[in-house]
């Protein structure tokens, strides 16, 4: 296991986990609650980079290197590698690998499935890859998240609100006592895992729809995508969903990895990554009490 | 693409493509609805096994030599190979290639994500690897589930009601009018494709929620997982579930891939798999109209 709390060690009981504390503590010396999207599609890689060994690699190595400084998270999208096969796994591993080890590492697999899968799944991405968090669906329930939880200093991302158009499909089927789908993954899935190891994945296309879901799990991290591309706005984010510990790390993919499609592809993401973290400070500043 | 349906040419105006009717074919001539569940845990395989160079591929490829002609589909359990890295992706494509061209072909992957990245799931699964089918997780809604229904003469298998405790936690959440979610999932969702690319997935451990399920979705095909192993009975499956084109694929994965831990375990796995459809011979008799 790598060192991933830094800070003093009275703060640090075990300093191979990084909990929601540890995570904070990322966020306060950043000034940055930004997690950066790692989704390189082969079509969208700036052409010289094709002549690389690794195209993929080459690409994300050139964004990290550009934006570790103001990013506390990456959220490597796992269909992007899976797509290409055996390589695409290799291509994935050796990102992980690269990615500095104080800085939170999602992947974005939302796996789900009978317990004895789940287990696997949660193997495949918190042993053999070492990730420190996967995203997970909660259609199938507690015994399809739970095989997930039981790995100390891992977190599952629960999917609650998703930010896409279908989210309205299933997401907001409503009850007689009028609470929707999405609330009742919220406030159940609080039995089956904590603060330090259970997030949600929250879409930020509507404040109010953050400010609800924040009532409803007031201590917990929320990942936030939908900012940029998806329409979302990064001050109401903050406004109706930051709390004491922050308890926001906000996803930017195409915003960033994408904001030039030529030579100057890693400077242009960086000043993306800048832009992004110089709003987060004045959000930090006025909402995280 | 490979010819998959086989019979007379009238039936079948696109012979590159496994329809309903071309499935049901395959159903009377095997007189079987058997799917099984390649689900290779490194750990269990024989010990002698262990010498191959492909140990995984090695284990499938005697199972599907001694079980092809009593099995109409075959579902490799994707979390099984992704826990072995890179080399598991190859042991799956070894495995898919080796099945017989009229068998359908499940990735029982439980995907579901937004658009751009479902749609790369999908060509992962349908044009990298050419799958019949995947599994899909509904919870994200139409435009997660869309991109898969685009492939011609591919299939999305629908999470409604699955066979785990968990499934009590969201599938059974309940509406105004008396529908809970796994009835919504299977009713809007009918919408979205047809009895041609879509099927579901009904748990199987209990008889009226089947019959329940071939209430809302008469001319579907089910993928019924939970028979054996998981405590489903075969005979209330096919009682409460048939229709007049069979519409039911029945998996086993334990119960016969793991009938025999020693050299002898494909022919264990050949007596299961006659042993269950010996049995779907009397029930295709009985209840198939």
């Amino acid at each position: 296991m790598v060192v991933k709390c830094h800070g003093f060690f009275y703060f640090c009981p075990n300093i191979d986990i990084m909990d929601k504390l540890a995570l904070f503590q990322q966020i306060q010396q950043k000034s940055s609650f930004l997690c950066i999207g790692l989704d390189p599609a082969v079509e969208k890689i700036p052409a010289h980079l094709h002549r690389e060994a690794d195209p993929l690699f080459a690409f994300n190595k050139a964004i990290i290197d550009q934006t570790a400084d103001y990013a506390v998270a990456y959220k490597p999208n796992i269909a992007f590698y899976e797509a290409l096969g055996p390589k695409g796994w290799e291509s994935l591993q050796k990102t992980l690998d690269y990615i500095p080890k104080d800085i939170f590492t999602i992947a974005d697999a939302k796996r789900g499935d009978i317990g004895n899968t789940s287990k696997l799944y949660a193997k495949t991405f918190f042993e053999y890859m070492d990730f420190d968090s996967v995203t997970v669906a909660p259609y199938m329930g507690q015994d399809s998240v739970s095989p997930f939880l039981e790995f100390e200093g891992k977190w599952v991302i629960l999917l609650a609100l998703t930010s896409n158009e279908g989210s309205e499909n299933f997401q907001q089927f409503k009850n007689v006592e009028g609470k929707v789908l999405y609330q009742e993954v919220l406030t159940r899935s609080q039995r089956w895992g904590n603060e330090n190891n259970l997030m949600y994945v929250i879409g930020a296309t509507r404040g109010e729809k953050i400010e609800d879901a924040r009532r409803l799990a007031p201590g917990y991290f929320f990942l936030v995508p939908g900012v940029g591309a998806q329409g979302g706005s990064l001050e109401e984010v903050a406004r109706y969903g930051m709390n004491a510990t922050c308890g926001l790390l906000v996803n930017s993919s195409r915003g960033v990895i994408y904001a030039s499609s030529g030579r100057d592809f890693a400077d242009a993401a960086k000043r993306e990554a800048i832009a992004l973290q110089q709003e987060m400070v004045t959000y930090l500043d006025r909402y995280c009490r």
